[in-house]
């Protein structure tokens, strides 16, 4: 018998042996006293695996923790918001390094079982006086998740948790999450910073493949805005406590395990998506019978991303043309006779042709807080989905102030 | 001596033997009265080239004109605003068709001669009993190019028109040209629909060819929001009327003429950016010192097409970590400690790292109506300009409500 079950309030340090906490250590400019430091680490000590920004220009922090990654093992991961330390050279390094120690000191770790994800302003450097009075005030708890959920968000309105359990013939484990969006959002290889938390014991191989697997259905489909921070971080931690038989790539419980991830990260992904920056509604598209899968995802991608249609669903306007425009320039193979489109249930595109609409019934599909589109375009068999958000006014003002 | 001078009032009909004319064909949905359609059109037959959009869902228009140009020779062009004709399958090809053969008996042409571009909304039938009434209403003039202008523009706030006059030894030859914008700009061989026209004498090869050199660092250095339209269109037509010697890519004028073309389509687009939906300012960016000219125009284009850049430009706010971070995405080779950026005069990155900013000089750089950014990435020597503009709530409020 294989079962997945959400758990209520379900977070990182749901499944056994994690903890954390956070502070409030006045890294961003407005001294507002929010939580924006935090530690999530594992009592026993975890496989890792990680997957970063492709952006060339990465920040000193992820070049560190991709360094620390490729040794496969780390205990905990110090996180903080307000400040990308991006664009920041050698002394950006010399932070990071010194963050790490910090953490490590209050978990009773070596510097080097630390990883590092930091999020915010590009450009400026980590305030480290703040961060060392700051690290004091951290103490790490079985229940401490939600608390270090709120000190990585930035322009998020609502925390981003998730846990699952796993049941699987005499096997239980448990799977958590957390996300941060919700603006410079187009991942490519991860989100701008994620980390998932399991007490399963996998070895690293397939920690890091499946990782990867679910990366790629999630995350990496999903845009906000279409550009790329130089700090997307997505990291998992294993630490082996629910004493599973070893999960591997050949192991019967792979399956379940990968299905499982592909959920918590799924579901992450998608409230990234509903809660982009100044976002009402949630879009969803579907693209079926593409030739490759590539061109699947690229299709589904390219359509959620683009402002055209997204301001058009905003202002609940039923201008299909954006659509195809979009996936015309998607470099998808497309033969415009062989092209249905559907929103919600209803064909909008017949045969490359578009289908005269009743505009209040289609008006009012608009109206809803979610939005799917369906574009099938009868090339081949692989199929995509990619999720995004309206476009609105209120993403161009908090992007306008940033800043100031 | 060798001469390019800008026309006061320039526009299409200013070359000698081109004339034009516009009406109100009620093409568009609100019945304003606005002029929508119009007749572009030489005394004499041209030479004429061609470039369209590379987006695959063309229109039915796109192609059949397409088609046209590559007969290298035609007398007129016949164009509308307020619906694309896109989408809209073999009905959409009829339609375009007899347009064409509409125009064609106004001016007293065959229909073969005529070239065809329709700019709207997308997945619309062009509604050809307003056709047929609004074309008996068209006579061209010798002064007819800005009703033409007015005609073929949709949410355009400006006109762009210009006319360059060109003297090379003893010959004397004027190009003049016209574009729309200002929505679904991020062409890809084209903008949406410009319009050139000369008088000079100019084989078929080289007319090709330098409206292709001239559209590479104008209209495809150009963005408004990311989105290629499926009707992009870029026309010439010259109709040897200045009597100059031959221009062939090998004659001494050949130089100039390339010279002049650039001045007309650079204009062109740079009004269009200026122009673009909801804009209060023009962006450029200047990317210099690059290993390859493609990799100099994929860095510039990226960059004045971040959405996080765009907005934080509109709300003056010195968020510059939004162009490294374009930077870095752009698939551009970048070593993070070559890289020198500066806004105007002002150095804000200097080789990978924050310059600390003095924040007013750097706001009231901003409040410009203009802002310069250049990246020096100190690879290679290939450079490249690309010209953008903000991003506001206007863009999000046109586009909310563009059908509706």
């Amino acid at each position: 018998m294989e079962k997945i079950d959400f758990i209520a309030n379900g977070t990182v340090t749901t499944p056994h042996g994690f903890m954390a906490g956070a502070a409030a250590a006045d890294i961003r400019k407005k001294k507002d006293n929010r939580m924006d430091m935090g530690i999530l680490c594992s009592t026993e000590m975890c496989n890792v695996a990680g997957l970063f920004t492709d952006n060339q220009i990465k920040s000193p922090s992820v070049i560190l923790c991709q360094k620390r990654v490729l040794e496969g093992k780390a205990r905990a991961i110090i996180a903080s918001s307000g400040c990308a330390n991006a664009s920041t050279g050698e002394q950006g390094f010399a932070s990071a390094i010194e963050m790490t120690a910090l953490a490590a000191r209050v978990i009773g770790a070596k510097p080097d079982e630390v990883l590092i994800a930091n999020t915010g302003v590009i450009g400026m450097q980590l305030p480290m006086d703040s961060i060392r009075a700051g690290m004091n005030k951290i103490t790490v708890k079985t229940d401490g998740g939600h608390d270090f959920e709120h000190a990585i968000m930035t322009t998020d309105t609502q925390p981003k948790e998730v846990a699952v359990t796993v049941k699987s013939g005499g096997n239980t484990f448990t799977i958590g999450g957390v996300a941060k969006g919700s603006g410079m959002i187009h991942p490519n290889m991860a989100t701008l910073l994620s980390f998932i938390t399991t007490d399963a014991n996998v070895t690293p191989a397939y920690l890091k493949k499946s990782l990867q697997d679910a990366a790629a259905v999630s995350f990496n489909m999903v845009s906000v805005d279409g550009d790329t921070s130089p700090s997307d971080t997505l990291l998992i931690m294993a630490n082996g406590l629910a004493k599973n038989e070893l999960i591997t790539g050949k192991s019967g419980m792979a399956d379940i395990f990968q299905k499982a991830m592909n959920e918590v990260c799924i579901y992450l992904a998608k409230e990234i998506a509903r809660d982009g920056e100044g976002a009402t509604k949630l879009i969803e598209v579907n693209v079926k019978n593409a030739a490759t899968l590539k061109e699947a995802r690229q299709a589904a991608r390219t359509i959620v991303s683009s402002n055209l249609l997204k301001a058009a669903i905003y202002g609940n306007d039923p201008n299909w043309g954006r659509v195809t425009a979009a996936l015309g320039r998607s470099g998808t193979q497309v033969e415009e006779s062989k092209l249905d489109i559907y929103v919600g249930k209803i064909q909008i595109i017949k045969q490359g042709t578009h289908v005269p609409l009743d505009k209040v019934k289609a008006t009012s599909m608009l109206k809803q807080k979610e939005v799917s589109i369906t574009v099938v375009l009868n090339m081949g068999a692989a199929r995509a989905t990619a999720w995004g958000c309206d476009l609105t006014e209120q993403y161009v003002k908090i992007n306008a102030e940033y800043t100031t």
